[in-house]
């Protein structure tokens, strides 16, 4: 088993794609996380789910609880629409050490590791320069509770 | 809208269940993540999906990609079997700075900081010494789209 039996079709955005219109994509389609890719289609970065609900939380509420606390309850309901036309470009972390990105000659192991590592439950598959589709920690464990 | 109100019931394992019988029912259930409890009942630690992975990857092949890429196919396919009758205290990672753990009067803001800030898609929510159930990613980005 590798990566490329692994691999699904999955949605993709891109720098350009508005945080609200990234997070209805996460919410709707029930995914573990985002992949987004330049204009080639290859992958610029993998955002876990988590990870994209912080480009829609506003700056000052993302390290101190206490700040998050004072915004009321209206306000905090509807903090996703608050950044209207903000994109995925203005939103986007530091570049984190390891991008969970692989060859579709991975083991089960082999991705098993990578996620734990990048603490992404979604691995892009990229090969020859184009993107194959992802394998997500659900794939992965339904096939390896039942090796 | 609170965290009392987007709380669900949510399964949960204690520091005695074998790491193949977690994977399983993260697996199986299609679970964002595991609570892991005490006798008494509250939450020891939060384990995202990821983190439960790590449990099961063994240590030598967590952080050097060049080793996990040495185990063959056959026996990479099978690397939860390796662990059998290891338990979740055995492989437990070093205790995070924060929890995910919440009190139910927390806006949907607070939550959403807090996932994005532990890297959890799963929040415990937590009242008078009591686990009242869980807060997802899903149901949070559910509820917040829709607002």
């Amino acid at each position: 088993m590798r990566a490329r039996d692994l691999a699904c079709d999955f949605p993709t955005v891109t720098v350009d794609t508005p945080v609200y219109d990234a997070a209805r994509l996460l919410a709707e389609q029930d995914l573990p996380g985002l992949i987004v890719v330049d204009g080639r289609g290859l992958p610029v970065t993998i955002l876990p789910g988590t990870q994209v609900l912080r480009l829609a939380v506003p700056g000052y509420c993302q390290d101190d609880p206490a700040l998050a606390r004072v915004v009321d309850e209206a306000h905090a309901d509807r903090f996703l629409h608050a950044l209207a036309g903000r994109t995925v470009r203005e939103a986007l972390p530091a570049q984190p050490r390891e991008l969970p990105i692989t060859a579709p000659d991975a083991t089960v192991l082999e991705l098993a590791a990578l996620m734990a590592r990048t603490h992404s439950p979604l691995v892009a598959v990229v090969s020859d320069g184009a993107l194959l589709g992802a394998v997500t920690l659900q794939a992965l464990l339904d096939r390896a509770v039942a090796a």
